[in-house]
């Protein structure tokens, strides 16, 4: 099997050049990867940047929101030049607020039953079914289990999501906000559990200045580089990836 | 479109002029910025300037403190050469201490129940749709969530209060207190998930002294520098900032 | 207005002249400063000393104390040549064990309900208006706070205590214990919220030798030097401050 | 008794050569292995490795998941040189998803009560017998115990496992996941003290390069040595063990 | 008034030079010392050494023991040359296991209630009283509290104990027990409370070789050396003091 | 008295050469020392070459396991030289399961009961009565205490083995597990209460070798070396002690 194949058969290009290269051509398709970082870290940006190049190949992807509301998501991402209105509209990639699907449940948008929480599974799996999306963000999974209110609940939850993206085709990117400064990869702990790849986005301080790092911990069943790479997010091209010691211009 | 316009339109300016040239322009209209340091570290000092600075250009503002008594606020402020008494009395800047809201609302002013910090989110919201304010400060949300009795309360008051400025027009500045010496976003690491962007206030110590730092750590939808700068407190020119290595006379 | 008068109306000197310098004439009158420090740090010396020199000033003052019995205290302090029996006698500094103000309450002294709090802040209160003091201490608030069962109970007595003594028109000094070689302001991490200055007494280790520190993190309405100083106790002058990197003779 | 008799006696190969002559030989039969390290740290190529080896022997195995889908786990293994569908559809090598155990038996999938983990623990027991297995893995104790709701039940329930375990005639590795960049050998301070070894996977970071770690910690009745080796994972001979100072290319 | 009889009057000399010398003479009579040291840090030899001095002085004194047996502790104290079995027979150092007056107090050795703490204070000073004693020695109030069920049983314990030892004649030693390699001075931070002095042993490692150390961290009334010392124990002289970069031979 | 007559008396040699000699001759006899290291420090070796050094004097010794069953301990044994079967079929080292003595009791042998752990605790000290060992071993204290549901059960049961101990004749050694890389003494704190002596098994990195440790950090009653070795475990010797820097071939 030539390896342009496999690519299209198996594996799910980022569209992000760099990081492609560093795994070998791309995500291994139906894996669950958990972008990690602290507020500010762009895992946001990385995201919806995997979206869009995914729409740009013809792969319908949708981006559920917790925090962020919907009309503040987008303002923010026209500043990105990789940013495109019309794949919005022509419903290649599709925002949706869990808040708002919450409110049309009758649910309480911030805090969460466990039946609520249940609910809410089966509606993201079927518009994700519905939709027929190969691609799939939740931003983040760290508020939406801050909305349920026990540990043990949030356990849970995370084993029926982690059941529930499995059993779905598209390749998903959970973004996991972990405190500043801390290497961790999640919250509780379990995040990484349902995961089977991780992206730890981080900084280093140099002579005052922090730099953003990249690294891809881990991704089950493709060999990848561990090294960790500068990332820059400039309005033009979004995520950038560059060597560490010597930051490309 | 022209900068300036752009500006004008999209953009809020702090009126610290090395903060703006650092931001591109100044932050994002509508944006919730949150900013972050320890006890003594010039949150309110920095909050007050910024809106000053916007009566200065027209933006009516409103001040909530929930710790520091008014007459203490204004007092302490009056050392300072941009404070302006006028903009005070003529409402382009209004102080407002929620404990006399709550006093007026028949709450308890140091313990609130679910409804007392619904009620007390209504009227905050009221008071900035009726003063029309562009600027808004809360001083601190901190303080604000130790007056709610259980972290399940903290969580559900704070995504309501995202909500809620999400909802104004108005262009908000949070402090949150956090320990010192810690590197750390918040007191209950939920804050930062309402937030646009994160300043933070931090100091290094350099043979003895105590240097104040500055940092912008993240703002959506604007392209920032991330450098640390040193940052100093003067009675004339209240927050000013230069580069770390040599600090500015 | 000529730097002497304003001293007089708005400034509270401690008198301990070096400190007095740091802070550019003294305390704002009104002021909450914490005082912070490790068991051993020189908080009580400190603060007895600040109320002596009032007293020399016909500033009266009161100190309550609620650890150490009034007996120690006293023959503790006589061994210092600052202290003067005379002002304590004729009732200029005034000393008072809260221990028993709790019993002539009929409160039990180790243990407050919501109530007893309450009401041991009154009498309080009373007392310093009562007998018109221009400083207060209260040695330590840390202590007082262990007499409260829980965090919710705590809380609520600081903020309260905050506003009685925002609400008082004298100059106040809390001293405040933590762990030894922690850097931080308290034992709750709220006891700051209603401070206007804080003062950190720390040590150095150098050679095997423990150095004491000074250092003014904050101070509301005051453009003050936030230096590490090293910090001296004799028996002959109390508290000295002197540059931390030459220690003075 | 000639070496090699004893090895087939009593030693268990577990068949990746760098390791079994640091082991002396190999793993003590019988032995229960915690096989450590945080997510993607290689724990599961490291035990599908030593199960595929082993059928290789003629040792029949079987690999109990409780994370990982089988489909997904097949699939990433398909990846590796080493790994050879035969054993598995010839028997050699069982995949058994404990879901799908837990939900013949009528529990729920993510949550259990005493008396479900009991019944767990009897029918891995009966298959492991009934297959007459050599080798038996579980991936990870540590999800297993996140499904039992208090450390009461955690604890019971690890020292009946390793009641199970020492009672069977197989070799068991189980998994304990860590968080990144701690040294502990679990998540709850007990799983070790069922360990007749333990295997710890760490990293370093190397110029910024995360370089995995390999390191046995404690193998009991076997003199064996603790040097910290580098460890690589290729798909062509899966994990590889070198020196760490200078990796073999 | 000259020194040695203010000696006479207000110090109670430890009998252990150096330390004597340290401290300008000796401890303040009727003050509570806190001797802080993890296991083995020489604790109980230090006091033992304390209450014989003493009672070579004439001055009676009684030893609480809560964790050794009496045999045991005799037998250990047996091996020091400083101690003198004749002052125990005499009846001029006394040692009380607590464990033997809860006994006859019909009491539970292991386990106190509010009124088991308060009748085992009331006996505690009923000796103390009877005998005269100038010296006392409780070893450990770590043990004791942990007698204790609650944090506000140990709470109101402490401040109890530090009661009655206030309006008592005798100097105290009381042993605190802390981690080793932590500097702490107490179990749950508040010991420190009701201490007048702080005595804390500790150690440093030095090429292999654990140092033992020795500082004087605060003595109220007292101007004092912080300095820290090396500190030995021989069976020939007890505790000794040295200067800690040149130890003594 | 001569050296040789007085250890015959008072000491308990371990027969480990290099520890007596540090010890001064032993350990003295009754005494209680806590053995304390992570999992795979040794210290289930050391306590099993003390025993049988013992019983070669002609001093039985029992062995009490909690965690790892007869079976296995022997065979892991059988690989030492210093290991004689003999000693054991003779009655002169016995190896008692505490879980198969729980089981005879009819307890559960998982977790106990406050009864449960009074009635183990006869139990051992019938044994140890019956059999008239002079030398005792508890491998580990810690698993015992995993087997008791809340801190004051364990606490109490704590303190209560101290007081069987002491009342017993034997010397014990009770093993401790600790996390690796932690210096503390126990899982509870509480543990080196009741302790004489403490021995402290670690390791430390040596260019990427993890080399064993061994310090005797206290031994009540008996002067002795703190300083550091390192340790080497091997079949021919067991346990071998010799200095830190120069280890020996």
């Amino acid at each position: 099997m030539d390896l342009t194949e496999q690519v299209e058969n198996e594996l799910c290009q980022t569209g992000i050049e760099e990081l492609d290269v560093m795994l070998g051509g791309g995500v291994p398709t139906g894996s669950t990867v958990l972008v990690v970082g602290s507020s500010g870290s762009g895992k946001t940006t990385l995201c919806m940047q995997y979206l869009i190049n995914g729409a740009r190949r013809g792969e319908r992807g949708v981006f559920f929101t917790i925090t962020e509301p919907l009309f503040k998501l987008t303002k923010n991402m026209e500043g990105f030049d990789f940013y495109d209105k019309q794949l919005i509209e022509s419903g290649m990639v599709n925002l949706i607020d869990l808040r708002i699907i919450s409110e049309r449940l009758g649910l309480d948008t911030e805090k969460y039953t466990v039946e609520d929480a249940a609910a809410l599974l089966d509606v993201l799996k079927d518009i994700a079914d519905e939709l027929n999306v190969k691609r799939l963000v939740i931003d983040s999974i760290t508020a939406l289990c801050y909305r349920l209110q026990t540990k043990e609940m949030i356990r849970d939850f995370i084993f029926k999501l982690g059941s529930s993206l499995a059993a779905m085709k598209c390749t998903t990117f959970l973004t996991s906000e972990v405190p500043p400064r801390v290497f961790q990869y999640s919250q509780y702990g379990i995040e990484e559990f349902i995961a089977d790849g991780i992206i730890f986005l981080g900084d280093v301080e140099r002579k005052g200045d922090l730099i953003r790092t990249f690294q891809v911990i881990k991704l089950r069943g493709q060999a990848h580089s561990r090294t960790k790479l500068a990332m820059s997010i400039s309005s033009r091209n979004g995520v950038e990836l560059a060597p560490l010691l010597k930051s490309r211009e």
